[in-house]
């Protein structure tokens, strides 16, 4: 399969330091670490590692290149990210469908995402180097993305596709065991009848919605012990002050 | 089907003014308008207006509330975003599935996602009002993402999820406003009190594990009924029988 993190995050003409910053941080957020400046409009400063936040290195390492098109000579693929339509590219991806696309690819294979200026984005002359184009989807009426916004957004859904986030363990519930819970419920059943609950409704119904509720609950063991020492404890209240 | 353009963003105690203006921005790339900020930690100044890059309205438009509670009141479901695993959550949502899960809610039913301050996340004093967690996926070596930077995740899952053409929900749930709930397990905890329940246990640990139960459950408003009808019954059987 497809290693995500080979692939490189291509920024050209960026004209703010804090989205450098920004885009780093997301990128690691993100398992990713190649980045290419392309003509870069500012310098990396303070205001860059400030807002990495802990992706100083990644800064740090970016591979700093003059023209688009040395840029991209390396690599086997090169997307275009734009909202713009352009006539000549025949695949438009979002960037799920890229993900997709992306899986299928080998091992070895260079993988660049190029992004625009903050002002105008990817002009044709840039796009020209790129073969698939990655529209990221928005409201019709307002479609410019703040630059480390889009990055976070294709970041993630690549994170999404890579390997690592599938084998994120899920938290372990200990559920109750159905025994447990059908006490709890009978011990219920039997209290709501004492207070006269159960007469003033139908009794069916009601117990049947309170099963609803307490299996939609997904109640673990502990849960289970709470509730029955609940009416354990109303059992000893009622008998105590009982009128004789 | 959802209408995903009525869920609100919930920024809590949120510290940067750039932020907030960020949030803005991609909240309307992504078609959503409802901002809430709860306990703002900074005003909404030029720096915010700046970098909404043209979604100034939105941010007039803010609604500023002291307290998460007060905020989440009128709120059918509240999802908290945090990477950290909160036991209580049996439901961890990334942001693909939350949007899958929330396109089975009816079209009137209000929706929160919060999101916590820039230093240290959703605390769990936050956590504890909300019903579901949202885990945006990162690599787990670097798992502090920006706050605009994991709004812009989100509201693009939820932008696709709109935007994709999905069959008809089953049934959709109508869930119980946040207050109603809140109302039920203030009645429960008076309850506990007097039956001298709590005082056995530790009663802040009880009173959480018994809230999680209930937002498990995902109560609807006819649950919400049945189970403050059930500790009103007790209370007049209680007084009915109480030794003079």
């Amino acid at each position: 399969m497809y290693n995500f993190s080979d692939i490189s995050i291509v920024l050209v003409e960026t004209q703010s330091q804090g989205n450098l910053g920004a885009v780093a941080r997301v990128m690691k957020n993100m398992g990713l670490s190649q980045l290419v400046l392309v003509d870069c409009q500012t310098e990396i400063g303070d205001e860059s590692f400030r807002r990495s936040c802990g992706a100083e290195k990644l800064l740090e390492n970016a591979n700093q290149v003059t023209g688009l098109s040395n840029a991209l000579a390396a690599f086997h693929l090169s997307i275009g990210t734009t909202s713009r339509s352009v006539r000549w590219f025949s695949a438009v991806h979002s960037p799920s469908d890229l993900t997709k696309n992306l899986v299928s690819l080998s091992s070895n294979q260079k993988v660049a995402i190029v992004f625009g200026p903050e002002r105008t984005g990817l002009t044709n002359d840039h796009l020209k180097y790129c073969q698939w184009q990655l529209k990221i989807p928005t409201d019709s009426q307002f479609v410019s993305l703040n630059l480390a916004h889009a990055v976070a957004i294709v970041a993630y859904e690549l994170y999404q596709g890579s390997s690592a986030s599938r084998s994120a363990p899920k938290k372990p519930l200990k559920l109750a065991v159905k025994s447990q819970v059908e006490a709890f419920t009978q011990d219920l059943e039997k209290c709501l009848d004492e207070i006269e609950f159960l007469s003033k409704q139908n009794p069916e119904e009601v117990m049947m919605t309170l099963r609803q509720i307490f299996s939609r609950a997904s109640l673990e063991e502990r849960d289970v012990r709470i509730l029955r020492g609940i009416l354990r404890q109303w059992r000893w209240y009622a008998k105590m002050n009982k009128k004789s």
